[in-house]
C-alpha cells in the first residue's frame, strides 16, 4: 500500500513566496511526483499577500526546485506537466471574501484534476495567524468537502505552556486534534525513524537498552550557521525554544520510549508521552543553574574568516540575554532510565553541524581480566542523524600485529554514503504521511504541552538571571560549563561528527 | 615489554626443506626481523637428511621469502646481514653423532651471535621421528644449556586416543609438558585470537553471548582446493582428524568459554578444557549418523574448469572411504550455551576458501509490533578469520525512502581492508609466542585428549558405515544433507564470504 499514489488532494501553502515553501515544500513536492508518489490527481495551490501571476509563480517554483530538489529537473514536457498543477492565488488573510474566492478556486482545481475533496491546509505563516485562516477556512466553507481536510503547521507553536494552550484552543475551535498535523522536521529525518526500528526489530539491541547496561545518552545538534535574518524572532526565542522544547525532547522521547503496544499512531504518541511525563522536571532556579549551561556566541573565527558577535547581528538587540547555545543533563525517571543521564547540546556558530545520538555503554568492569592490563573505552553505539546518515558502534578489539594490543575500533553502517541512495527529505516523507493520515511522526497537543512544562522553568530561571550567560567565541564548541557538566559525573562528550578523535575520522560525503 | 624484541634464541628447523619450512617458517623468521623483533642475537640452524651447502640453504630461503614473505625483500646489505644468521646442517635423524655435531654447531653459532643458551626445537617432521628427536637431543646434550629448550610440535598429534597418547608419553619422557609448544595455526590466526578480545573487551557483547540471546553458531572452514599432493596422508586422516579434531573444535572452544580469571595461559587453557570436557559426546552409530554428515568430493567443475573426483588424486585409494568433507551438529552442554546448537563444517574443493564464525541472535518475537508487518532477519555477529579478516553485525533498519520498509543491512569492521594494514601470519605470531613462552595459543595435551575422545567415537561409526558416505560434485557447497542438519532445526547456513545474499556481497581484498 505504501508504494501506491497517493490519495487525490489539493495542497494550499500559505506563505507560498517564504523561504520554507521555497526551500522544502515545492522541493519536497516535485520529488513525490518523481517518485510516482503523486499522480497526475493532485493541484497545489499557493497562497500569499503580494501579486502574482500564475506564470510569475511557477517560474519560482522552477527556481526553488533547480536550487534544492534532489531530483534534476527533467525534459521540458515533463516540467510542464506538473507546473500545470500549480496556481497561484493573492490572499489577504483578514479578508473572508479572499477566502471564498480561493474555494472557488478550489472546486475549479478538484475538477480539472479529478481531486475528491481531500484539502491539506500547509500554514507555512507565523502563528499569530493560524487562528484568522482557520476560521476563514471554516467561515468560508472551505472545510465542507465530501473529502478529508487537514491542517499542517509549522513551529513555533507558542512560546510558553500559557501561550502554547491559547493557540491550540483557538485552532481546536475549528480543526479536531485528529486533523491538526504538528511538524516537527526532525521526526521526518531518515535516522530518527531508524532509531526506533533499530531499537523494535533487533534482538541484538533491545536487552541491552535500559539502565543496566548504558551508562548515559549524548545528543547534539550543532549548527555552523549564526541566527543569519532570522534574528527578529530568534532573539525572542533563542536555542532553549528554537530547538530544546521540540527537537531534543522528541529525540529523547524516540530513544527512551517503550515498545508500543501496537503501531498505530496514537500508541506510539502514547509512549513518547509516557516518557516526556517522566522527563524529570527542574524545581528550582539553582537547580537549572547546577543541570543547564546556558551560552551565546560571542566574537571569533569560523573556517579562517572573522565572524561577528550574536550581538551584533542584524534585528538582535545589542544587550541581548538570548541564548545560541545550550546543554542540559537530563534525567527520566523510569524504570527502564532510572540513574541515567541523557546529555544534550544545541548551538549556533559551533565548528560542525551535526545531528547525532551517542549511546555510551557502561564498560567492562576495570579491574577485570584483559580490562587489567589494556586500558579500554566503552562500547558507544552512534546513530548519525545529518548531515551523514548513518550508524557505528565503537567496540575493541585485537590491534592487528604480533603484539596483543586492543584498540577502539569503529564497525559502520553508512546509508548515505553508498552511491545512488539519495535519502528523501524530512518533508517528502512528512507530507505523505500527512496526506496519509500518518500522525505518529507529528506531534500532539499533550506532547507540546508536556515539553513546554519542562521548559517553561529553565526560561523563568534564565530571566532571573542566577545562572551566568556565558560567552563563547563563535567557532568553538561552546562554553567549557559543556564539558563539566559531564566531567562531574566522570564522562565526556564523545567527539562527534566533524571532529577529530585518533584515527577515527568521519567526512561528510561531497 | 611485548614491543622489545625476543630474547636471544638459536632456532633448529628440522625438515628445513620441507614445505611447511618454506612456505611458513622462513618466511615469519623474516617479517620478524624486519619488524626489529628479532634483534641480531638469533641463529637459524636447518636440518634435514639431503646434502647441502649454507650457500644453498641461503638461496632456498632467499626464494621462499620472495614468493612467500609479506615484506619485500630489501638491498643486498639487509640481506646479507639476515643471512648470515642462517647455517644448514645435513642430518641423519637416526645417527646419534650428528646431534653431537648439531650441539658442536650450535656453540658457535650461540657465540658468534651472542645467543644466552636459549633453544627452540621446530620438528616439522612427521610425527614418527618426534620420539627419535626428543631421545637424541637429550642424549646429545644439547638439551643441556644455561638457558631454555623449548619443542614446537606440528600436527597430526596422533590418528585416536591411543597413538596420540603414545606419541605424547614418549616426547614427556625427554620434554616438560611446559616445554612443549603444540601448534594449531588457527590459533594464531588475528581474527581467532580476536574472539576472545571482543567478546571479554566489549561490555555490548558479554551481556549476549549467552543461551538466552543466541540461537545458534556456525562455523566454517572451506577449502577450495583438492588434496594435491598430500593425498598419501590426507587419505588416512581425512576432515575429520585433518580439521575437526583440531582447528574446529579449537574455535568452539574460543566462542564458548568462560571468561578466564586471569590472563596467565594455564588459566585460559583450563576454560577451553572446561569446554571440550563440555561438549556432548556422540553415545551411538545412529547418534553420529544424525548429527554428523560425511562426504566425499566426486568429479565437478571449479571455475568452469573439470576437476577430478577425490578418487582420481594421486596416492587416494580408488576405494577410497574418506571423507573430505564433513558437517556437525555439536552441543556444548554447560549453563551458558545449553539447547544451542554449534553447526560446524568443513570441505576441500568448496566452492569458495574461507574461515567464519557466524553468531545468529534469536529473532524478535515475530507477533510483536514491527515484527507483525514485517519480516525481520535474526541478526548475525560475524567473524571473518580468512582471507578476509572483519567483524560485521547484520541487523534491521529502515530502507532509506518514504516508504516504511525494513530491510537487513551491515554494520561493517574490515580489518585487512584497509590499506597499509598487512597483518602478521600466524606463524610469526606463534613462534613469537614460544620464544617468550608464552603457550596460550597451542593446545595443551589434556586439551588434546579430550579433543580425541569426541572425535574417535565419529571414526568409530564411520568404520562401522551405518551412516552413507556422500559423494558431492567438487565446486559444489557439499551434500545436500549438510543443509538438512539445520532445516531439522528450522535454521540455515548463513552465506559466507565468496557466497552471495542479495545486496550483501563481500569481496576478499587483492
Amino acid at each position: 500500500m505504501e508504494s501506491l499514489p497517493l490519495e487525490s488532494t489539493v495542497f494550499f501553502i500559505f506563505g507560498a513566496t517564504g523561504d520554507l515553501a521555497r526551500r522544502k515544500l515545492y522541493p519536497a513536492l516535485y520529488s513525490l511526483y518523481c517518485d510516482g508518489k503523486l499522480d497526475e490527481r493532485f493541484a497545489v495551490i499557493g497562497l500569499a499577500r503580494r501579486e502574482k501571476t500564475n506564470a510569475q509563480f511557477r517560474d519560482d517554483v522552477y527556481r526553488s526546485i533547480k536550487e534544492f530538489a534532489r531530483h534534476q529537473l527533467k525534459d521540458e514536457e515533463h516540467w510542464n506537466r506538473f507546473a500545470d498543477h500549480f496556481e497561484y492565488m493573492p490572499l489577504d488573510i483578514d479578508d473572508l471574501s479572499g477566502f471564498y474566492k480561493l474555494r472557488e478556486l478550489t472546486e475549479r482545481m478538484n475538477e480539472k484534476f479529478n481531486i475528491l475533496g481531500n484539502r491539506l491546509f500547509y500554514l507555512a505563516l507565523a502563528p499569530e495567524l493560524f487562528a484568522t485562516v482557520s476560521n476563514h477556512l471554516k467561515n468560508s466553507g472551505l472545510l465542507d468537502s465530501e473529502g478529508w481536510t487537514r491542517l499542517v503547521i509549522e513551529k513555533p507553536f507558542g512560546y510558553d505552556l500559557d501561550s502554547a494552550r491559547k493557540l491550540n484552543d483557538q485552532i481546536r475551535t475549528v480543526f479536531q486534534e485528529e486533523q491538526i498535523f504538528r511538524i516537527d522536521h526532525y521526526l521526518g529525518k531518515e535516522m530518527v525513524q531508524n532509531l526506533e526500528v533499530v531499537r523494535f526489530s533487533n534482538a541484538f539491541f533491545e536487552p541491552l537498552w535500559n539502565n543496566k547496561y548504558i551508562a548515559n545518552i549524548q545528543i547534539t545538534l550543532s549548527e555552523t550557521v549564526g541566527v543569519e535574518e532570522r534574528g527578529g524572532y530568534y532573539d525572542k526565542s533563542g536555542a532553549l525554544r528554537d530547538m530544546g522544547q521540540n527537537h531534543i525532547l522528541q529525540m529523547i522521547a524516540m530513544i527512551a520510549m517503550e515498545p508500543p503496544s501496537r503501531m498505530h499512531p496514537e500508541d506510539i504518541r502514547d509512549e513518547k508521552v509516557k516518557v516526556l511525563r517522566s522527563i524529570r522536571k527542574f524545581s528550582s532556579p539553582d537547580e537549572v543553574a547546577r543541570m543547564v549551561v546556558r551560552g551565546q556566541y560571542a566574537e571569533g573565527t569560523f573556517k579562517g574568516e572573522k565572524v561577528r558577535a550574536y550581538r551584533q547581528e542584524d534585528k538582535v538587540d545589542p544587550q541581548s540575554e538570548t541564548a545560541t547555545y545550550f546543554a542540559a543533563k537530563v534525567y527520566v525517571d523510569n524504570f527502564r532510565w532510572s540513574g541515567v543521564p541523557f546529555y544534550v547540546r544545541t548551538g549556533k556558530r559551533l565548528p560542525a553541524k551535526t545531528t547525532e545520538v551517542v549511546v555510551e555503554f557502561k564498560n567492562v568492569p576495570d579491574n577485570v581480566y584483559l580490562a587489567k592490563k589494556h586500558n579500554l573505552e566503552p562500547n558507544l553505539l552512534v546513530f548519525r542523524v545529518n548531515p551523514v546518515e548513518g550508524i557505528y558502534i565503537k567496540f575493541n578489539a585485537k590491534n592487528p600485529g604480533a603484539d596483543f594490543k586492543i584498540t577502539p575500533v569503529a564497525m559502520d553502517f553508512c546509508q548515505n554514503c553508498n552511491i545512488g541512495i539519495n535519502t528523501p527529505e524530512a518533508y517528502e516523507r512528512l507530507l505523505c504521511d500527512a496526506v496519509r493520515g500518518d500522525s505518529t511522526y507529528f506531534t500532539r497537543w499533550d506532547e507540546v504541552a508536556l515539553a513546554w512544562e519542562f521548559v517553561d522553568p529553565i526560561a523563568a530561571a534564565w530571566t532571573e538571571g542566577k545562572d551566568r550567560l556565558i560567552r563563547y567565541p563563535a567557532g568553538s564548541w561552546g562554553p567549557a560549563e559543556a564539558a563539566e557538566l559531564l566531567a562531574r559525573d566522570g564522562f565526556k562528550w564523545w567527539p562527534v561528527n566533524g571532529q577529530r578523535e585518533g584515527e577515527l575520522i568521519w567526512v561528510a560525503p561531497s
